[in-house]
């Protein structure tokens, strides 16, 4: 079996009544990464191009959370729910530590992880999210995005193109070679999520904009090892929200990347798989690699 | 000769009535690296776990502009002045192509030199520095740096292990190893700078906090690929100016460090080389790495 997301069996486990969906490939001698998807992605929006390279080092797991794709269930409308499905995935798999990848609304799901079970987790990478209070999370009517996402003439994959990367000629380049890669795909390919994915995932990002007490004060207890990662130009969840991340997590490093928007480790997915597999690789207590 | 700040012999050159104290030391395939210090520091402040892991791939080139340390002439009062000394230092060498680390003053002296003369340089890393039009650049009276200033206890270098490292017992400890380090140097040391050189040196900075036409709108010429370090507990020029820096420069990739103040790069040393020697090593038009 090729360690690739493109061919790469959908399997599943099942917790009582509840089914996950989820992929696993690769090899190496890092602990597995469980891979955390972004509003309303699926296993198949992991691009190839950032799961392969990392699943020359280690075991990579795209986990399909509760309600998405072929899992089963509803799609809970908080993180702290979503948190718990992924906790239970990882024990049915009988794993007690890995690393994360959280991307997106992934992100917030892995901070909540690293809160709930400190232990199962070494280390975390948090691309294009935001902490708990933070803002500007998908606010999908503002015209940056609502232009793109109401054009008749972008359909599918296209419209990724359009709100995951900057408007340049080229970040959009990459997202062609972004949209041709997801693509490459061709059997055993989830479901599309529908309205009531993104309606339930919608509220869960609402209720994760509101301060759980002081601000940010829930990040100090996050002491992971933690590498934060943004486009500079993203419209769905602004990086200020990693600069947030990145000066109130005690741990963290912040890398951020021009010319790109919500999709930046997809844009520069040599560079972002290169500094993950260092940050990976290390260690140290310490996040600087 | 060893190639290592301790021990590298400081070399002279004129241009007319002036003269320049440098060091030159290293060797490599890699372009010379030109080093730009930061506000009052001599040839001696350059930590030598930063310069000797660099100058294993190249020349690395410190620099004394004019005034400071054996370096002839007054110290100017403007960014701009300083370049025309950073450039005539590098004509008088015959060096028509580097790369520039500026750190601190120095990267303000980076930024002007790659508006005035952009093809001289190659590739920028720009640590604990500010756009032009950049806040609260070296406010020296604040009380989170006026405090240590004015503490009679604090003497020499032990005055850098306060302001440059954050309050942590873990940066002090790496303060405490840095002031080490830049006291292994015993011959051949540059005077310290006196009152002199800091009065003209802070009214640099505060020409330089004055956007000169629409705020960034310069940083738009700067394409060159750049590197961006910053501790995110700088007190002395605080990280938001690097986030301008890298969200208005089109090709730059920021790197902040936790846990860690304007000395980031001295902090985490073996990270800070690590990732400048594979930024400097790459041949791409994209800042990523």
């Amino acid at each position: 079996m090729t360690a690739s997301n493109i061919t790469s069996p959908t399997k599943f486990v099942e917790v009582g009544e509840q089914r996950y969906a989820y992929r696993r490939f690769g090899d190496g001698s890092g602990l597995p990464l469980l891979c955390l998807q972004h509003f309303t992605g699926t296993l198949d929006n992991w691009d190839p191009a950032v799961t392969d390279p990392l699943a020359r080092g280690r075991e990579v797991i795209l986990f399909e959370n509760a309600g998405v794709g072929r899992s089963s269930g509803s799609v809970p409308r908080a993180m702290a729910a979503m948190a718990r499905h992924a906790l239970a995935f990882l024990d049915a798999l009988h794993l007690t530590r890995c690393d994360v990848l959280g991307y997106s609304l992934g992100g917030m799901i892995a901070q909540q992880m690293a809160q709930d079970r400190p232990k199962i987790l070494r280390r975390l990478i948090l691309v294009g999210t935001a902490p708990r209070g933070g803002e500007d999370i998908m606010h999908l009517a503002k015209p940056s995005l609502a232009v793109p996402l109401s054009d008749p003439k972008l359909q599918g994959y296209a419209v990724l193109g359009k709100i995951f990367f900057a408007p340049s000629v080229s970040s959009q380049a990459a997202a062609d070679a972004f949209v041709k890669r997801l693509l490459q795909r061709s059997e055993d390919r989830e479901p599309a999520s529908g309205p009531a994915v993104a309606e339930a995932q919608m509220a869960a990002f609402r209720e994760w904009e509101s301060p759980n007490g002081q601000r940010f004060a829930n990040l100090k207890a996050i002491r992971h090892p933690t590498l934060v990662v943004n486009g500079v130009h993203d419209e769905m969840i602004p990086v200020r929200n990693s600069y947030w991340l990145s000066e109130n997590l005690p741990n963290a490093v912040l890398l951020t990347y021009p010319d790109s928007g919500h999709g930046s480790l997809f844009q520069f997915h040599e560079s972002f798989t290169r500094q993950a597999t260092a940050f990976l690789a290390s260690e140290s207590a310490d996040a600087p690699y």
